[in-house]
């Protein structure tokens, strides 16, 4: 099927491109009177990703306001442990949970294999549902949580301040740490290659907490799986390349491993300059990246000044993804977000003139 | 009078000494059942920073304990705004929080200019007598919250999980930020010169929410401002250079910059690692840090390694005060701190040898 708009895939490839093309992480989500309507409809949040064609509804909602340049999954990125018996669930304003927890090697050699055809079927018929009903406007971005996000969160069995029982498990039993991490990797190869295979045409690894460890920290047990799982990808479906993007939150430290994982795109949060982000590893990946979501509460002046800002610093030149730092907060005003999307287009367009 | 353990100090102006230095960010807090009883007696934690006896009390409360190098005075980093008028008051578990909020810029220019040594009289008592009390046992430690840092709980009111309030504050309205922000440092410049006079021999600065910014917004909201007062403090006292230790947490990006600002020492968190910031910087400032405070939960073995690895990454020579990369955490076992503290002296002496 031809793709009507490649300007992300091109970009990823460090390709030129017209103008910066642009999404936003969580671009399906709660800022949208539409998407709160959906997921009342659902039930909770885990009958919405449950539900294939519910999930597609959402995930293509914020393409009907905005010109996004790629569509995103609805799905969490806990789906995995969830499929392996843990027993996700949410509690209002309180984030993700788990019923059991990892807290020892006994624990973590219990853990079955998962196959994600099966086990994760419901993601895999949203994929395709989504992909159909893209019908090759933008391409689809699959994900998934990095090894040590899904790690945290068993063994934590919620987020955390400290994160202390996971920095406990890894420091004081690293052998159990590591076979937990070892049999995450190959299920999220596995999952991301099962969406790959059922239509998403880039994926994306959340370390959403990697950067709470040490550099050393990271490197043992959180990038050393990352690297794994982008060696064990497909690089190519339906003929196309399948590019890789890597988003370690308060990664900026640490952008040359990552840029050496063998990933396409190294995602940004907002605390690097991405200017320099580029001149350290431009040269090898793309870049994906990077205004504060903070900004989108600011006035429709300060987004255009700020996204302004955020081009300049990229400079001339293909490998740019424009994008959030994070996952957009539920409290922004929609409007806010077609300020920024369209910011993008124009504030690039005119750069290439 | 004279300084019996000075190994901090020589450590600070990277003078050679015999094992490496070590103090802890928190040191007198609730991880010792001591200070929660002093505490108690106190009243609340605002009771205990304004009674200068009681205040001095648990400031040497862990050098009882434990051979740290230096003490740190007992306060908040938020007693300038509370002197302000801003009406600091603390919750149990929810941390400091303001009766009044700053929102405008008329509440800018509303706020009073501060005189330290008669609005904070309590802090410079409790220094006084603490450095009394220490009989030149150790050097003493005078600090603040930066500028910015107390720019951010002026404007939210509280702590934030996506500091919204502060940052649309900045983004829209930047001519009162810097307005509050030129009052702020003008007020933290005199605080820890006064607090110098009253017989602080070391001064830090903490950039708490420093690393919630971009770099952009950080030089021009946070690091301008600390470079200011840097360069407004007393350089000398007693006869002696006053070494002034910068710390923003999740700063590592921007260590050139915080090692250009005219300071002593740059104060590590415990994500970067320190042999590279060595190599970035150590040889314009002395480093501080920086240990993972929830190693401090894991077995002593495990303890002793993290020390000795950060140990070896930082290398011989001078220049190093160890301390972790954030403040305790109150559930420790306080037996896991003498393990800490031990263990640098111990493994540092081995690495001279």
């Amino acid at each position: 099927m031809k793709l009507r708009n490649d300007r992300v895939l091109r970009a990823l490839n460090r390709q030129p491109v017209d103008v910066t093309p642009v999404w936003m992480m969580r671009q399906a989500g709660r800022y949208l009177p539409e998407y709160r309507a959906t997921r009342k409809r659902a039930g909770g949040f885990m009958d919405l990703c449950r539900n294939p064609q519910l999930a597609c509804e959402v995930a293509l909602q914020p393409l009907e306001r905005y010109a996004f340049d790629a569509a995103i999954l609805f799905s969490d990125i806990l789906t995995i442990p969830d499929a392996m018996g843990q027993g996700l669930y949410f509690t209002p304003g309180e984030g993700p949970r788990f019923r059991k927890t990892i807290r020892s090697m006994a624990d973590v050699e219990a853990l079955p294999e998962l196959d994600p055809a099966s086990d994760l079927g419901y993601v895999m018929d949203a994929v395709a549902l989504i992909r159909r009903e893209l019908d090759g406007r933008v391409p689809l971005i699959g994900f998934s949580g990095s090894p040590w996000t899904l790690a945290v969160y068993m063994i934590e069995g919620s987020g955390s301040k400290d994160f202390r029982r996971a920095k406990q498990f890894i420091y004081n039993d690293p052998e159990a740490g590591h076979l937990l991490l070892r049999k995450l990797a190959d299920a999220v190869t596995r999952y991301l290659n099962e969406q790959i295979r059922a239509g998403a045409q880039i994926v994306q690894v959340f370390d959403t907490w990697g950067g709470i460890l040490s550099t050393s920290a990271w490197r043992e047990f959180s990038l050393a799986y990352m690297r794994q799982i982008v060696q064990g990808l497909r690089k190519e479906n339906e003929g196309r390349p399948v590019p890789c993007i890597l988003f370690t939150k308060q990664g900026g430290l640490w952008l040359e491993e990552i840029a050496a994982s063998g990933c396409q795109c190294a995602g940004l949060d907002w605390t690097i300059d991405i200017g320099q982000a580029r001149s350290r590893i431009g040269s090898q990946v793309a870049l994906q990246g990077n205004m504060d979501p903070a900004v989108l509460y600011a006035s429709p002046e300060a987004i255009r000044k700020e996204v302004g800002a955020i081009l300049r610093s990229f400079g001339p030149g293909p490998g740019h993804v424009f994008n959030l730092g994070h996952g957009i907060t539920p409290e922004v005003d929609p409007d806010h977000v077609a300020v920024f999307v369209d910011a993008v287009h124009e504030l690039s367009a005119k750069q290439r003139d």
